[in-house]
């Protein structure tokens, strides 16, 4: 519990001093909030879900092998590694703040977070279980039996269960503070005037048409490759794959810039491996506009000032797995 | 800081306790004692660094993976996955009180956790990865080039610098005040009856001869097989491969009891599922006793009052890769 409570303390800091200070600044885009109402033993017990390999087939893989929250919520590979290392078609997103999102997936495909987790682990190519194994699994375990049954009231665990729990500890995993949400908040010394030239030029060259609201981004999907055909050689085409419409081919979810800086490499694809190619090729194909090494470095500058507080909490402690319990099948395929 | 001083509080407690009652008893196990003398920046660095699967060629596997701190410091496989998905020929042993061993690996190959924790990053079945690479990822991490020179007074990160901090951060992993330990302190109501029986027998039948000192094994290397060969089908051939002795052959380091609940499954080949099916192998095999339905659960019993205090640590945070740092390569095999 202490973790989650140290979250609480974060977000009260937070709550603070925008008391104390002024308004957030008018601007298009907001700070961090902290979640609000946050249930403490659901999320315990989401993030031991969270952490547990168990979960998929060949019990080595968990949701923090591929949003690993020692390294921004991402993997940090351009695709993903899967069961039997098959190579993901897409570039994991990190979960750092994805609550703020309108929906889940580069896609959209999941409409929330509960929705979302229960994806990876019947994925085939990713954590390659299934809901029933995963469920006789946790059944097996009498602490899991336990810790379901104080949080939900239940003693046949569900995989809404599961993915109910998952969504609320990510629920808690927002970054507060960055250098940037201080000076939204009123304080001018928190960035620089460099950084801040860059913000300004984020705002008026258009970045922030997408890239708004407090995640900026997660808020819209729109075309890659607006004005110019982005060049890939990945096969996936985004929104098509959900809504069957010719006019979803290549979009994709607006990705947050929140903590961009540790959520390399970048795009859907994962092809752009620092921040300077990323904003150089938006700035062509999003924008028709070609920045200048100082103007690209401006707003290199500015992404910098996003990163905020990481989650700070005790490594969870597993249950372990007993005679009855699945045993893992890492190498059976 | 505050994870490994938090330790050290948990390491006074049992000091004080050791202080108030009586001397521990004059049992041929002994109770866990603290590190003495841990370097604090050095243990938090190689915390870091413990995390960090940029230690490996795919970015993907780190220390944690093989030696998961959520999971008994294993991972719970009959043998790990390497890079590449590759099946590792042996059962990964825990990293948890590893400093009380006399060598490290099942054949004693390292003389200590140091020497250990420069193998598995260059071994291609493992992280794949190799020293000077390794050396280049941290090196071009201006937060990591600072920690070095904190902790070491260098600027130039060498492997055996790398190594010393995992080690020191390793000898941390010790895991005090288990039931077992706090009847050994003179706690009489610390473990039950039927527990106590346990270890009466465990000593008597003879089990103690190898699983002896602080973490019930450690100490020797001993012959699996000893009264009757050992059927598996797994290759490895233990200590011989160390030192080209035929006598040596099936000679492996008798692996410490300590968190043996959470350790599962066992040998060196993992094919003991449950440590009812360990204790009556173990009988046969070594002791040629063929333990009762009734010996056999009082010594699980007794082995399940092993398990102490996991460590307790925040999550790291681990510093962001960038422009010039070597990005991983998970697919070009």
């Amino acid at each position: 519990m202490r973790s989650i409570i140290k979250t609480v303390i974060v977000a009260t800091g937070l709550i603070a001093s925008q008391v104390a200070s002024a308004l957030p600044r008018n601007e298009p885009v907001s700070p961090i909030t902290p979640p609000e109402e946050i249930h403490i033993g659901k999320a315990e017990l989401g993030k031991k879900l969270f952490f547990d390999p168990r979960l998929s087939k060949s019990g080595f893989i968990s949701c923090n092998s591929c949003h690993n929250l020692s390294m921004g919520g991402s993997d940090n590979l351009k695709t993903s590694i899967g069961h039997n290392w098959q190579q993901g078609p897409i570039n994991s997103p990190t979960v750092l703040n994805s609550s703020l999102s309108i929906a889940q997936f580069w896609d959209g495909r999941a409409s929330d977070l509960q929705e979302q987790a229960g994806g990876p682990i019947a994925n085939p190519g990713e954590m390659a279980s299934n809901h029933v194994l995963a469920i006789d699994v946790l059944q097996s375990i009498p602490q899991y039996v336990r810790e379901f049954n104080q949080v939900f009231g239940v003693t046949e665990i569900t995989i809404e269960h599961v993915t109910d729990a998952i969504a609320e500890f990510e629920r808690t995993l927002v970054t507060p503070n960055s250098p940037f949400d201080q000076w939204l908040m009123g304080d001018d010394s928190a960035i620089s005037d460099y950084e801040l030239a860059g913000y300004r030029l984020f705002v008026e060259s258009g970045c922030v048409a997408c890239h708004n609201g407090s995640a900026l981004g997660g808020t819209s999907f729109q075309k890659m490759g607006l004005l110019e055909p982005y060049q890939t050689e990945n096969p996936v085409e985004g929104r098509i794959a959900v809504t069957g419409k010719d006019a979803d081919r290549f979009m994709f979810k607006v990705p947050t810039l929140r903590n961009v800086e540790l959520t390399y490499p970048y795009f859907h694809d994962g092809e752009a491996q620092t921040l300077t190619e990323a904003v150089d090729i938006m700035g062509r194909l999003q924008l028709g506009r070609k920045f200048t090494d100082d103007e690209n470095a401006k707003i290199v500058a500015f992404l910098l000032t996003l990163t905020g507080d990481q989650p700070s909490f005790d490594l969870p402690t597993l249950p372990p797995s007993n005679a009855d319990t699945p045993v893992p099948q890492p190498f059976d395929d």
